[in-house]
C-alpha cells in the first residue's frame, strides 16, 4: 500500500475543510461597520479553527513522514481523524454564531477531543506496524503533548456549561502549546524512502 | 496514458464529495439540545455515507494499485463511477431530512446501486485491458462481494416502500461488509510499477 | 517550470467544478415524487456539464502529457480555461432552473463556447513553444475537432432565442462527438519525459 | 522536511479558493437581462479576484520551485499566507455585492495588503534558510514589485474612503503589473532538486 496516496487524500481532504470553513462567513447585507462587527466571533472561531487544522496538517505530515509501510488499519484510523476533523467547519459556525452559549463551545471541545484521540489512535497503529524499535516509536516517544491535550479537552467540555469563556480559552492555549512544531520527528535525521 | 493522473483527480473528487457532505449539516438557530436532535438524523447519514465513500476510496486504492494499464475507456468508466458517487451528498441530505420516508430511502439505495454497479463496470474494464491472467483479474477473481452488494441495493430499494428502516438497515449491513478490507488484493504481491 | 504542478492546480480545480456543481441540486422540501420532478431539468444540465468537464479533463491529461515544456504564458492560457469552465456550475444551474428560457440557454453556449476558444488557445500556445516539428504539433494537427466545436457553438447561442431547445440538443450531441476519446494523442508513442 | 507535500496542500487551498469564489455569483430567479446585470459587479470582483489567485499560485509556484529546503517556521507562513487569501471569497462576494460603498472596497484592499505582507514574510522566512548567497536570494533579490504591491495597498485603503473608484483602479492596476510574469526567477537556471 502506497504511503502517497494516503498523503494526497489527506492534503485534499484538510485544504478543503480549511477552506469550506470561510463559507460559514456570510456575506453581509449593509455595508457599514455595523454590518460587520456581528460577523467578529465568527471570524475569531475561523481563526481558531484555521490553526488547528493547520496543527493538524503539520503533524500529520511530520508523523507520516517518519512512517515507512501503510496498513489497511492505518487507512481506517485516518479516515476516522479526516471524519472529526471534518465537522470542525460545523462546531466552527455554531459556536461562532453563539459566542456566550454553553452548549456549542463543549460540542466544539467535543470535537476536539474526538479528533485528538483519532489523531492518538492513527499513531499508534502505525507505531504497531513499524515497531517498538522503529525511527517513528522513538520519535513519537510517549507523546506527552497528545495525551495531555485530550485530557485538557476532556477537562474543557464539562467546564463549558461553567465558565464557558474559561473553555474557549483553553482552547486557544492548547493550540498555542501546539503551534510550536513537533521537534521530537524534526530532530532526527528522516528514514530513506 | 498516466495511472498517477487518474488517482489524483478521483482521490480530489473523493476528498471533495466526503467534505460538502458535511454543508448539509446546517448550522441551527438555537444552542439548546433542541436545536441539535433534528439534526441527529442528518449526522447518522453523514456517518453512513462518509463510511461509504471511504470504502469505495480504499478500494479504489487497492484495484489502481494492482493496475499497470489505464486506457481511454477506464478514464470514462472511472468518472461514471465519480458521477454517481457525487450524488450521494444529495441524497445523504435527503434522506437525512426525511428519516422515515420511503423515497428519499429508495434513492439512496439506488445511488449505491448505480455506484456499485459502476465500480464493477471499472473493475471489469481495467481486468479486459490487463488480460484474464493478470495480477488485477486474480486479485479480483470473482468478485462476489461487489456482486453481492449489487443483487442487495437492488432488493432493498423496492424494500423500502414497505419495511423502510430494514432497508436502511441493509445500507448499514453492507457497509460494515466492506469495513473488512479487501484481503484479494493486498495479500498478493505488488507488480512492480 | 514543472508540468506536473500545473497538472495537479488543473486537476483540482476541474475536480471542485465537477463536484460543486451537484450543490445546485438543492435538497427538497417534500418527500414524495412531485418534490423531485423539478430537479430533473437541474439534474440532466448537471448530467451534461459533468460529461463536458470529463471530456476536457481528458482531453486536458493526453495534451499535457505529450507536452515537454510548460511557459510562463502557458499557465496563463491555462488559468484563463480554467476560469471560464469555473463559470459552468452557474451556468448549469442557471439553465437547469430555467429550461425553456432562451437566455441562460444562450449564455451555457457561451460559457461552453469561451471555454473551446480558450483550450484552442491553449493548445497553440502549447505548441508554440514546442515547435511545429514536435510530437504536440503532430498529434494536435489541423484540430479540426476544436475548430468545429466553436464554431458549432458559436451558432447555437443565437440559435437559443428562436429554437432553444435545439441549442440545447447542439450542446448535447458535441459532447458526444467529443466522448470518443482522442485518438490522435494516443495512438503516438509518449515523449519520454 | 518534504517540498512537495507542501506545495500540494497550498495548490489544493488554492484551487478550492479560486472555485469557491464563483459560489458568490447565485443563480438569479429570473431569465431576463434584468436579473442577470445585478450580476455584473459580483462578476467582474470575481474576475479580479481569480486572477489575482491566479498570480499568487504563478509567483508561489515560482518561489518554491527555486527554493530547496523547506523549515517548520516555512510551513506556518505559508498557512499564514494561504489563511488571508482564504478570505478573499468572502470580501470579494461583500464588494461585489456593494459596489458603491467605500467599507467593502477598502477591506478587499486591506486583504490584499495582509496577503502581499504575508509572501513578503514567506519569501524571507525561505530566504532565511537558504542563506544569502543562495539561488533563491538572488532570484528574489530586492523584490521591488513586492514591497511596491504593499505600499499601494496600504494607500489605497484610506483612499477607498474619500474616492472608492479610485482604490478598485488600483487594484486592477496592480494585478495588470504582476500580470508580467516574474522574470526574475525564470530567467535563471533552476536548482537541481
Amino acid at each position: 500500500m502506497r504511503k502517497d496516496r494516503l498523503e494526497a487524500f489527506s492534503d485534499g481532504v484538510l485544504a478543503i475543510i480549511i477552506t469550506i470553513m470561510v463559507l460559514e462567513l456570510k456575506v453581509p447585507h449593509g455595508t457599514g461597520p455595523e454590518a460587520l462587527l456581528p460577523l467578529l466571533p465568527v471570524f475569531l472561531s475561523y481563526v481558531l479553527s484555521f490553526i488547528y487544522i493547520g496543527i493538524y496538517w503539520n503533524n500529520h505530515h511530520h508523523m507520516l513522514h517518519a512512517t515507512r509501510h501503510v496498513t489497511g488499519g492505518a487507512l481506517w484510523a485516518n479516515l476516522h481523524l479526516l471524519f472529526w476533523l471534518s465537522l470542525l467547519p460545523f462546531v466552527t459556525g455554531w459556536m461562532g454564531e453563539n459566542h456566550v452559549a454553553p452548549l456549542p463551545t463543549a460540542l466544539y471541545g467535543l470535537v476536539l477531543f474526538m479528533a485528538a484521540t483519532a489523531y492518538w489512535i492513527l499513531a499508534h497503529v502505525l507505531i504497531a506496524a513499524e515497531g517498538a524499535d522503529s525511527f517513528l516509536a522513538r520519535a513519537i516517544g510517549k507523546d506527552r503533548k497528545g495525551v495531555a491535550s485530550v485530557m485538557i479537552y476532556a477537562a474543557a467540555i464539562p467546564l463549558s456549561f461553567f465558565e464557558e469563556w474559561l473553555a474557549k480559552a483553553i482552547y486557544v492555549l492548547v493550540a498555542l502549546m501546539w503551534l510550536v512544531p513537533d521537534r521530537r520527528i524534526e530532530k532526527h535525521p528522516p528514514p530513506a524512502d
